[in-house]
């Protein structure tokens, strides 16, 4: 993520990881203000095999983009809130990407957070049939969440 | 994708994935007016081992929320630049997918066209060495293209 | 609607068809989490001569769009104010539907949920005179409503 | 429709009801610049058994507020694509109205100038068989068209 | 105004109205919901010599555009800020009249309400010298108290 | 006006201002590439008893407001539509004056440079009978217009 | 700063002036309200050897293009978040200078107010070797304390 | 710049620079496609005394914040008009940037190619008194050929 501040958002996300019994490794490093570090670190999981690289900033949220440039693994990228225009500046600038450099963008904030986590499930899921059943559980346990609270809506009952 | 028209955008999609060495199936469904060929294009095409799903619409762009409702596979979405507001529409209905059924979704156009296709090379090459290295082949031409197009640009020269 | 969040804008739906003297089926089911439950639905409310649907859905709002799929009723859709967009997202994927399959939408939010259920009773009144007396008195009694509340603010009185 | 310049759009409109033998009256009048052509208009077709109103305009578009505000009968409308903005402008002031007075909106331009007329065969369709035939034959047909014209892109073939 | 929620913006603009001394008919009523009530209260002031119309709405802000289709008299808006798109429906469906039929906008909200009466006194001020000096008098006072409150700013001081 | 290029849009306001029966003087002015001559016309205009100013400009518009911090006449503003944002950059920047500077503000392009002068009329028609009833015959001429080429569109004729 | 309102955004402004040990002068002067105090400080700054001009301004905010319109130094622009639209007015109406007077426009509120000093520091650093080691000392120092605050939420630790 | 594509904006940059007589260096490099040419550029820039950076890209546009990150001279950003979005994209990616790595944001398109350019010299101008005087007579001249310009539009002659 690229600021301390985006933990609110993306504790969602690891949560979700950790909940589908994926390992992951978490740092608060910034496109601007740390580029050393955050290139040496892109550069360090990549050759230690991390699979899938996830990506939260936001405003002029280049960090996706300035991961998926050191990387051929895929990137994701999850908008975060800004304060003034809500996270349609981060959004833009992590969607719109050129041609040659990704970034599978999700939706703005805690939804994007938690989809991005289960999206890296999906990917890991191709190859990992174990992961699969996960994704698999976690979204049939949703559903069943959904069709429950469902119940008390329900009218008539 | 959600209808012909969106062929324009697409066949990049297409081509990126043959240059890239994936095999493909292409179809042109709508969520809307043939949902029950689209979902058993979806579930056939799950049961027949495909790994990704790549979606594009524009407007009301529901086509990459429906596939991911009826697949655990990653799906991928490219917004099709709308007549009338650009693909703004299209973008936002794709990639604010609510928590549980996440879309990765690129760039409005042609640029998310090949970007799809060059995820998906990188999902598959999680766990396809052949298919890493081609990414790895492709970005490496293109930054030589880039660099060699540069130079008439270059001054002083 | 697709998410028992929505119930706070809802309620003002349903109260109002309650006051038109409209019968009505509420269901919390989801275009994504839940596609199978909400085709069930649609389909069964369909043969059992529901006449009208009404959607409210938040983000990338697809869930009117996909009971529109799924009959030739007509239907009307509610977006929901969201947390980053305040509802223009939720707007763009609702109304720009393509040519074929109408959704019929309202203002974002709880304008638009007593709008929903106006319009509702509205199209139900071209066949039933007493719906339309109702919808009538409804509209003199609002009208009485708003001319009274004026007086207070009439200067000079 | 607001201006005679909207025909471009509406013809489609019209050719749709036409197809779906339904029996309309065509007029461009004005909210502002013939306000008492278009209230007397609105008042002799409603005297008349007119069922729906359909209003298109662009820009600030009050067509259909001020229709729905001298009607009891269902009023939709469609934001005509505007030179400046698109029709965004259109579009929001076309959705966003006060609860009490509901605009059924149909998608910018001529997909929402089709989904008026169909909105409209489906609203007539809930009292009259024979028009609901005709929209179940006219989705239908559709239907058959997209998956037909879908197979020019079917690959493999 | 459109409706008694609007007070809280207007009472600034009748407040900046009494200031500079110019009598004011202050109504709530809406394009919507009393077309006929609004109809008449703009006729009746047009012969009593109202000179200068000034309409606060909200949303889809149909009102000022529905008194200047009444009165050839000069109509002024003022967006009033709505909940979910906070005044941009409100501003563009104000601002964006078609040829013929002009509304003069102000700002939304407070700074709208309070720039409305000035505006008005100036027009009002191109044939009355009394007003004219009254809004002299105004500008001088504010442009005075900005530069008195500007001095606590002042640094060095 | 803010540059040469606006005369494209501007014509149609000089146009209708000399229909009226109206005075005008006409400059390309800039803010910000001539503030001493802008500030120097307005003076010597306001001194002359020029009684309403019209302003047109696009992008980061700031023409009408620096008119309007140099005289107490009313002050009218027309967004001129910029290339690449539409004119939504010059109408934000025009409209949204601070309280105490207010700019009567028109739709963006030709249609508020018609109504510009139209409200000018107006305007001037507070406390000039001829210029009042020119602006209703332009009204009613314009009405008049409406009404009969709407009579090649109404269906049945 | 257009307004003793705006401190609260420019006081971080200030602050980092002091911090990077530039001598500044403040002012809260309006290019509306106090149009002549702000040229005659415009000019008696640029007279006394002020080698760059920081304006903050929000809504239709022309307070940095009118600074730019008395002076050739440098100008940069700080737009302030409003009210309703959140500052996308004030970043538009300052962004889009036209060719000939540029406005170094940086982000929306507190960032924004950081940003422009630092700015400003790295402009007097092209000469002043002092301070651009200040410049160089506060980014290490930031990168210092945006490394130490990443190590909280380093995982695994 | 960022692609080539870009230089049909950018050579008006370049030609401006060149009229005021200062010297630059032309490259297209991607932050995205060639992130380690670009860095590399960045530093020997800087190492060789290069003063002031100008980075121009469209869509998620990350450019300049990547050469801002790399070096502590002021850096300058030009929004390039892109296809869907015309800029919008561009510019909410480039001047949202976050407290601590500054970039002064110019127009969208050929204004901010040229703005660009006359701020650099602003900035170089502040140590350089002959550069000083070039933009002085620079816009010296604009300043004239505008008031020429002007006379062929002024009415009466």
């Amino acid at each position: 993520m690229g600021s301390t501040s985006d933990w609110e958002t993306m504790e969602h996300c690891v949560a979700t990881l950790d909940q589908l019994g994926i390992d992951s490794r978490v740092r608060a490093l910034s496109a601007h203000r740390t580029p050393a570090a955050l290139q040496l670190f892109v550069e360090e999981s990549d050759a230690d095999g991390v699979e899938v690289f996830i990506a939260a900033a936001g405003g002029a949220a280049h960090l996706a983009g300035v991961v998926a440039a050191h990387t051929d693994r895929p990137v994701l990228g999850i908008p975060i809130e800004s304060k003034a225009l809500k996270g349609l500046d981060s959004l833009l600038s992590m969607v719109q990407m050129p041609a040659g450099v990704p970034v599978g963008t999700l939706a703005i904030g805690k939804a994007g957070a938690i989809n991005a986590a289960l999206l890296a499930a999906q990917i890991l899921g191709v190859a990992d049939p174990e992961i699969r059943a996960a994704v698999q559980r976690y979204r049939a346990e949703r559903t069943e969440k959904v069709l429950q609270a469902s119940k008390s809506l329900t009218r008539p009952s």
